[in-house]
């Protein structure tokens, strides 16, 4: 892990830019040498890690006394990306639009986009246990089909919130039972994404016994600020 | 509105049993003459204002800030039952031991005592804002039918966190289409006693624009004990 670039910021939070072999990440962690506890914060597939909403809501987990990772894992964000991924992300958008049935094409996308984005978040959480400031139980926040992974086969990870998980590859809607660890499952009611009843099937499907659904009127990405603050106490419960 | 009984409990709350013409009620406020936002906390119909964790649930709710006040409305804890409501509650549990469907027996039990208990809830609201030490907003918490019908039709409740929801008179459930304040619905994803996929419903056909719901694990009373606090924060953001 080489850190690449640190900037001290506005509100006590210290942002490193990393590499780690071909993975680019960002690391936000307290100012303070106290080990904190990590929450991996992995943004949907098609975003930066250096979204500024997703930024925002790094340091404002940093406030709350964690250090938070991402990375642009591979096919997502910074990495570079086949052609045939980039074709098939095309059509996703034009069927979405189009109001046909995108299960196929989501399926040959992000099913492979999912078994290759796993281990970088696995050899990134490797690294980061490595670091000093960094004690503790690991949370995951965000993307749904690689939480549900990382949750699945990685004992490291002690606590999840997942975002949307209307669209999921079979394979983890099939791991998904598999899942023990507690969970909060955020829903946007309206989702235009993500169809709801998939949703509320994917939180049903869940094997843990301390599941929480979280779900709010308004579309993707309406999620009501206050759900961030109910994200850090289901973490503070289990990682502190 | 008479009080009978004052104590000052441990926890610097004073508890007051007070009767309204023939309704029985308990009001507990902070020990402080500041006035504070009421809460009215509805308990299941079956059951008695003094239900040891309904009493111990108000007074945690006092010192978060609030006056809690709940009364026996007509059919419901101490007051009379006529023979023909103990008969149907009868057959209601002896119909859903069986597996029956019990959808016509509730609606003969719960639909008249939902018209008979709104107006009392009403004539307690109108004599405990007349209260010293009372003021602000009044917020509604509990039995799902009562508080539709409290929200749809009376302007002073701002907020209201609804339990359960999978059984409810038929009235309510088209009310719940007129309910414009913000609600928190709390459901239990394996209540042995409220169909989930009704309650889902319930939730989909309310009107109102900030509407949050919190599905857990479990029976009808395993709601895990974090869900208080989500609900005092709820009222937070909308009676303080």
């Amino acid at each position: 892990m080489r850190f690449i670039s640190e900037q001290r910021l506005d509100d006590a939070v210290v942002e490193r830019d990393f590499t780690l072999g071909e993975i680019p990440g960002t690391l936000w962690t307290p100012e303070s040498i106290t080990p904190v506890p990590l929450i991996l914060m992995a943004h949907n597939n098609g975003l930066s890690r250096r979204e500024p909403r997703l930024a925002a809501r790094a340091r404002h987990a940093v406030a709350q006394g964690y250090a938070v990772a991402s990375i642009d894992a591979a096919g997502c964000g910074e990495r570079p990306r086949t052609a045939a991924e980039e074709q098939a992300r095309a059509e996703l958008r034009r069927a979405m639009r189009a109001g046909e049935p995108v299960d196929d094409i989501f399926e040959s996308l992000v099913g492979p986009l999912v078994e290759k984005a796993a281990p970088d978040w696995r050899t990134a959480l490797d690294a980061l246990l490595a670091l000093p400031g960094i004690g503790g139980a690991v949370g995951y926040s965000g993307w749904a089909a690689v939480g549900i992974r990382l949750a699945a086969t990685e004992p490291r990870i002690a606590a999840t919130v997942l975002f949307a998980g209307g669209y999921v590859p079979r394979a983890q809607r099939e791991e998904a039972r598999t899942v023990t660890v507690p969970l909060l499952l955020l829903l946007q009611w309206d989702d235009e994404g993500n169809p709801r009843q998939r949703a509320l099937d994917l939180f049903d499907a869940f094997g843990t016994e301390e599941k929480t659904l979280h779900a709010n009127v308004g579309g993707h990405t309406g999620t009501p600020w206050f759900e961030t603050e109910d994200g850090y106490r289901f973490f503070d419960r289990h990682l502190k």
